[in-house]
């Protein structure tokens, strides 16, 4: 069962700990999961934590370093000698998370521990690993699998098995190759159960299946995996050769990363930070958006000191240059975003780029004309300038329609350019919209203005 | 392989329709994967989808179905005989698909097709699954599953297991329980195929495993199946009994309805939407959160329009409107939604909410201090009045501190009321901010006017 980390419980953790109390401890790390021993490290200091540390056994080590945030490990192994992370560590790794986290290291580091891994096929596997980009198929794959001869029967493909399943943690597929290693298909544990003794495995395989080359960016195995709902894909080379296989747990992390990083870019924020970082890493993820927010405001404030004359004149138009900055804003916003989940899902569909502005247009003309149109009630029952209740009404749909079709054509072209299009949502669109509606608003008022 | 829908390929497939000619038709199909077939029929009329769909045979039929999207697939079955439903579709689902397909259905179809199912143990499980939230493991979890009782030796167990696995489509786990049904741990196929024959499963399964209550959420779910890396997750009634299981993708599917649900949210956008969808559909989901942005702007037009003297004496003033309003926003907007995000992962951590307002306010004032300075120095060195000067750079810092602070409560407060706190990230938080924001800046100009 998981254990809460309660104030309490941890609390309780570090009088034991400085009590020095080795078997109550150990008592204690028996029962928890790698990945809450991980999460409680957060909450310890380095001392508490690495007294903990050295109470776990190899295996149970790796996995709480596996599970370990990117930059507590990355300090951890920097002060530790190389034989014995590999030792330690490493040789209790499956070959994805091994290169995963030799491959934060420094290239010295990385030399230093993979000349100490004493089985000289994992080293191998690993360097393999460490050559893939870390989001392609290459850089998610582990190496270790099973796989079985096509022209075996089943009693020597489960005496393969056994051998080969003794260093994989969980067998959910048998691959099945030919003699030149090259996948055919697969072979599922049920089917192998099922079937009787005597058949040959070429004749029960499963020959439907999925399998993508190294070079496959992450998105595209975390669409594929979610829409055929599989649990592991297996890899090949461009030859056709399996080399390794994608389990779906990394592939929820990909789906995580990448959805909290459209979230990220959407809020303005430019890395991944937790609540509970300091107030330092929070600002600094903060303030680069900020700064170009103000940058586009010192621009805005540029376009309306054109304006200066005007509104001296007809200071009531200064009452609405927030409504018409926020509309466009807003609207700019839901339209790229639309756009960013269409691209993030693989699935903007088979309409052009002009069907969907054409669709984009009469979205934004439809919400248009319903709020300038209770705009312009507004303002003709309780203002006194017809001038002024026509310019808000105006601008305010055609702000709307603009914003719209910038908002879908921008993240499109970003896309089309191989930029992600999720820098279209943070504060940038909304800076040039604001710029661009208020431009609009005054040059639609000194035109009013001058008729009325 | 997966097959790309291209254009060419669909106007290919509609050609071969046009024609009748069954045969093709059959063959294309025939290397389709379900998921495949479904999104085909999107971009098909619904004459030419009925010709394709005539076609399949029932297992091929019914997961196309599953793949379906919700609305598509209720139009399609309410039209459809009960029975028929029940033989062709129903019989060949596994019972989470079944209850799924079924509960979306009216209460009449419901029971029309329930009574027509003929395998009684099936229809008892798919009764027994309508009744969860959907929300919960009991919602989203299979009846199908292998146990093994822990006093049977391996032969038997994989004499009883060929019986259980007819019906189920993928076996991850053997669930091992006692004479009482109650759940004792896991045994892995691997371990299986590794152990002696003559082992009884008391002695070699793994008592060591994570377990849900049928009334789990399921964001708790995806947190506990993400953080612990499973595949499928065992759920078990009050007393301990094993019910049912969860497999990893559904979780997939709820991971990535809650991230897309969030981003809407903060997006401004009230429904689930795509780029495909009509017009009309896309003008609903956008309105409402619009009307909440005009009556915002409608709000702070009244806030300005209290300084209308002061911006008729300062047109200036009018200038720096949007660079506060939009700062004010932009913060706003970061603060909420790292909660929203930590919230969302279940990453609170333990800080109280007085230590996170503290961090906050830190961090703001940071991020305010250099911006203000930033636009302090601007306008001293460019602008002519010292009072615009200090009043933009000092509201700027207030503004930047409290929007940081709502920013950061009012989504706390939300989830502490249990509302979801995404809703303080939609143009909610941006027009509050505003309203503050701009009645700061009027409020220190009319001040600072009077001294400088």
């Amino acid at each position: 069962m998981p254990i809460e980390l309660t104030k309490e419980y941890i609390e309780n953790i570090q009088k034991i700990i400085a009590e020095n109390d080795e078997k109550s401890a150990k008592k204690i790390l028996k029962d928890l999961h790698p990945a809450d021993i991980a999460e409680l490290y957060n909450e310890l200091t380095v001392e508490e934590a690495k007294f903990l540390y050295l109470l776990l056994d190899g295996e149970i080590a790796a996995d709480v370093l596996i599970e370990l945030e990117d930059d507590d490990r990355e300090k951890f192994l920097e002060i530790l000698p190389g034989d014995l992370i590999a030792h330690q560590f490493i040789e209790n790794m499956d070959s994805d998370d091994a290169a995963d986290v030799i491959g934060e290291l420094s290239e010295e580091k990385q030399d230093e521990i993979l000349k100490h891994i004493s089985d000289v096929e994992q080293a191998g596997d690993i360097v393999d690993l460490l050559n893939y980009d870390e989001n392609t198929a290459g850089g998610l794959m582990a190496k270790e699998l099973i796989t079985a001869n096509e022209n075996w029967n089943i009693p020597t493909c489960l005496k393969e098995m056994r051998k080969q399943a003794q260093d994989i943690d969980e067998v959910y597929y048998v691959y099945v190759v030919n003699d030149d290693k090259k996948l055919l298909g697969i072979l599922s544990l049920k089917k192998l159960l099922l079937s009787r003794p005597n058949s040959i495995i070429k004749n029960i395989y499963d020959e439907n299946i999925i399998s993508v080359d190294v070079n496959t960016p992450s998105e595209e195995i975390a669409n594929l995996m979610d829409k055929y709902d599989l649990v592991a894909l297996p890899v090949v080379d461009p030859i056709g050769r399996l080399v390794g296989r994608i389990t779906i747990d990394d592939v929820v992390d990909v789906i995580r990363e990448e959805a909290e990083k459209d979230y990220q870019m959407i809020s303005g924020i430019t890395q991944d930070v937790e609540t509970t970082d300091s107030a330092w890493i929070l600002t600094k993820a903060r303030i680069p958006w900020l700064l170009i927010g103000l940058m586009g405001g010192i621009l805005v404030a540029l376009v309306i000191s054109r304006f200066e004359n005007d509104i001296q004149i007809n200071p009531q138009m200064a009452f609405f240059i927030p409504l018409i900055g926020a509309m466009a804003g807003n609207v700019g916003i839901q339209s790229s975003s639309i756009i960013v989940q269409a691209v993030a899902t693989d699935n903007l569909g088979f309409e052009s780029t002009t069907q969907k502005l054409i669709k984009e247009f009469s979205v934004a003309f439809l919400n248009g004309i319903i709020l300038a149109g209770i705009i312009f009630l507004y303002n003709f029952f309780l203002s006194d300038s017809f001038a002024l209740t026509l310019t808000v009404s105006i601008s305010l749909l055609s702000v709307i329609i603009f914003a719209a079709i910038f908002g879908t054509l921008i993240p499109l072209l970003l896309n089309k350019l191989e930029f992600d299009p999720a820098i279209a949502t943070g504060p940038f669109i909304t800076t040039m919209n604001d710029i661009m509606g208020l431009f609009i608003y005054f040059i639609m008022g000194r035109i009013l203005y001058g008729v009325f």
